[in-house]
């Protein structure tokens, strides 16, 4: 296989049979082809796209470009979640201690935050000890112990996708459904889950502008899963406003804290529930979605998630106190207020902006290497639809040295619109597709 | 300027600005951008092309890339041609003398042959002893003193041309009308013409398909010249046979040898004509084109271009005694016949397949670094149109060692239809944009 034939093949806009997608990933990671060859490859892609057969082997293709995993005895169905990213979105820490409470096993490989989307890497950090560079084995040992695991992906999960992933971000080709797709699922099927609930989100807060675009995603993550023998199930979920209050990453673990002790936030709770509802479909727990809601929902309230969560920070050598004692997380050493200038209603909130607005306080990264501040953040006294009143706060802003509080309190101030009448409630689940 | 906007900007479908494109230039000279993010960059211009102000700008910002040559004494207007490459192109051999001889200035900076298409700096390097390595001073020099110099690109003009082309060539990017009239245009404005003349081909052997993907690239071509000030002409000359009887690079001297001393061949000594005095026509020295054609006339037939010829061997360092004795080129050890089967006509003969029997010979290259064999080649004793004889050779391959005989016979069979009624004429010049 000559790799510039590929090139031109895709060029013209021809697919790619599926052993010349396992050729052209082989030779990558083996490294014989030039960089500026597999840059060009990625933007013809972005050009034709890839039909459904070309990001099913695509996906197998780099599977096989690293280890897949199997566990000896696990608890439970081994079923993970996969969410797009975005602002305020801390659901794995409640919904894989919640899973795994209600019988399933939950091998999740995640990502680190980029831009205005977190990343659950950077929350679980923030908890004193906490590791998240486990070993295959201490990953396996791990999951079938407690049924629950949380880690990077290895040096030996999928190689493919770490090479093209780094030159998608150098060549403005990482919004390409089939490129999307093969990265999500491929991780997902060489960890070893045989089940995927997707969280995909919709609206300025989510990667994906429209929802006909995120829509059409979730249409092509479902039917390359199925074609690569993965069972899944879609939601599409609101992106148009943060989830839930906190946004930073030691004040989300607080917030998911709070919500395994059956506190709420009321749209963090709702989406977790839902979703680990769909994982115990998924898994055979239960039939129903009403019965697997019911199960999610009874051992939340129970406790158990809370209990599997400090079993899980145990675990990767975290400090399992900070469930009891939250006030052991990192916290920044100043805040600042964003005070309502007039009685009203929070109308609108666009959480973009918000999520820029965490960038500038050091929250989150506008590139892979820049140090984040674990403590740093914002947290919402009032979300869309709640009344605020004049001299009171609606937001503060948590930072310590380093931020960036002017572009910060700019960002914010930009980020809400205010009114009289309160707005029409908006639903938090928008599809489901399965 | 963060190059990875630039990409972005260019794969939504925006035009870039002209210190957009200036400040790309520039970047990738200094050796600030990798490889991949300019295959990125090249592979979205595929994508999405340039408009008209584009190219204008790609083509100044690559002059500015390097060094803008200028004369101080040329004898006449500073005029020059480009061929977009094909069959037995051996025109320039002919036309810079003889435009020389007219009264023109012609600084003709030429490349070497690739694939199917000869070059002609491998054609001159078969003159013992002639350099195509010349200096900034010593082409300044030369042309100041006798009106023709043709030599290689240095490494100082337009060098984002070579790392462009580079990649282009290892990226299926080559085809890109925009980046092509850049490249072009960018060297001879570089190189100090102040008018060219396009010799645009059409047909298989042109490097473009269709008559009208050609005549579009030749209206781009004269848009942009014009746009940077350069005054210019296309002919859209054929392409759908080989140009003239001989191809191979000594060869192709020869052939060129006995235009230069009137005897012919027809289509070589009639396209060399109309180009030139397409160039005294640019260049002011003729107000007519029946006038401009009959002095190249009159200068061709008097031997003034053969003479033109010989001062230009004599200066950059040949053997001058090959005008009167070309059998001091080299020669090929080896000669194999085509006969034909039956009396008829030569109706056609398919001039891709012809170079490719000369690749295959080592009269080309199919790799850039692949050494050639001077005196390889193929001779056609018919072209189209002429009477063949059974029993007769109609081509003698021209080879040594090295030479992969089967596969250059099996192609010139199949290049040759033959027929029992010669065919219509086809025209020669097909179309003038000026």
């Amino acid at each position: 296989m000559r790799f510039l034939d590929l090139i031109e093949a895709k060029k013209r806009g021809d697919a790619l049979a599926p052993d010349r997608w396992s050729a052209a990933i082989r030779a990558i990671v083996a490294g014989g082809v030039p960089d500026y060859q597999i840059a060009a490859l990625l933007m013809a892609v972005r050009w034709r796209g890839m039909d459904a057969a070309e990001a099913v082997a695509l996906t197998e293709a780099m599977i096989d470009s690293g280890e897949r995993w199997k566990f000896d005895a696990p608890p439970g169905p081994l079923v993970d979640k996969h969410s797009t990213g975005g602002v305020g979105d801390k659901v794995s820490l409640v919904l894989a201690p919640l899973a795994a409470a209600c019988g399933c096993a939950v091998p999740m490989v995640s990502g680190r935050g980029l831009g205005h989307s977190g990343g659950t890497l950077d929350k679980l950090e923030t908890i004193p000890g906490f590791r998240t560079d486990l070993s295959r084995e201490a990953f396996a040992r791990q999951l079938d112990a407690i049924g629950v695991a949380m880690g990077a992906q290895t040096e030996h999960l999928v190689p493919a996708d770490r090479i093209l992933y780094a030159l998608r971000d150098a060549t403005a080709t990482v919004d390409e459904p089939g490129l999307i797709t093969a990265s999500i699922l491929s991780k997902k099927i060489a960890e070893g889950a045989s089940a995927l609930v997707l969280d995909v989100k919709v609206g300025r807060g989510a990667f994906l502008g429209s929802i006909e675009a995120t829509r059409e995603l979730a249409l092509r993550l479902l039917s390359t899963a199925r074609g690569a023998g993965l069972a899944t199930t879609a939601l599409l979920t609101d992106m148009d406003q943060p989830l839930g209050r906190a946004v930073g990453n030691a004040l989300e673990v607080r917030e998911a804290l709070a919500c395994l002790r059956g506190e709420g936030p009321e749209a963090l709770r709702q989406i977790t529930l839902e979703l680990t509802a769909e994982m115990l479909l998924l898994g055979g727990i239960e039939r129903s979605r009403d019965r697997a809601l019911q199960l999610a929902t009874r051992e939340l309230d129970a406790g158990a998630a809370l209990e599997k969560f400090r079993d899980l920070i145990a675990a990767q050598g975290g400090d399992p106190a900070i469930v009891d004692a939250p006030d052991r997380l990192p916290a920044a050493t100043d805040t600042g207020d964003l005070v309502a200038t007039a009685d009203g209603f929070l109308l609108d909130l666009d959480p973009l902006a918000v999520g820029r607005a965490s960038v500038a306080l050091r929250a989150g990264r506008d590139t892979r290497e820049a140090a984040i501040d674990p403590g740093a953040g914002v947290v919402l006294h009032a979300v869309r639809g709640e009344e605020v009143r004049a001299g009171q706060p609606w937001a503060t802003m948590h930072f310590g040295s380093g931020a960036d509080l002017d572009t910060a309190a700019r960002l914010l101030e930009r980020a809400a619109t205010f009114g009289d009448a309160a707005p029409s409630p908006r639903p938090l689940i928008i599809e489901r597709h399965a």
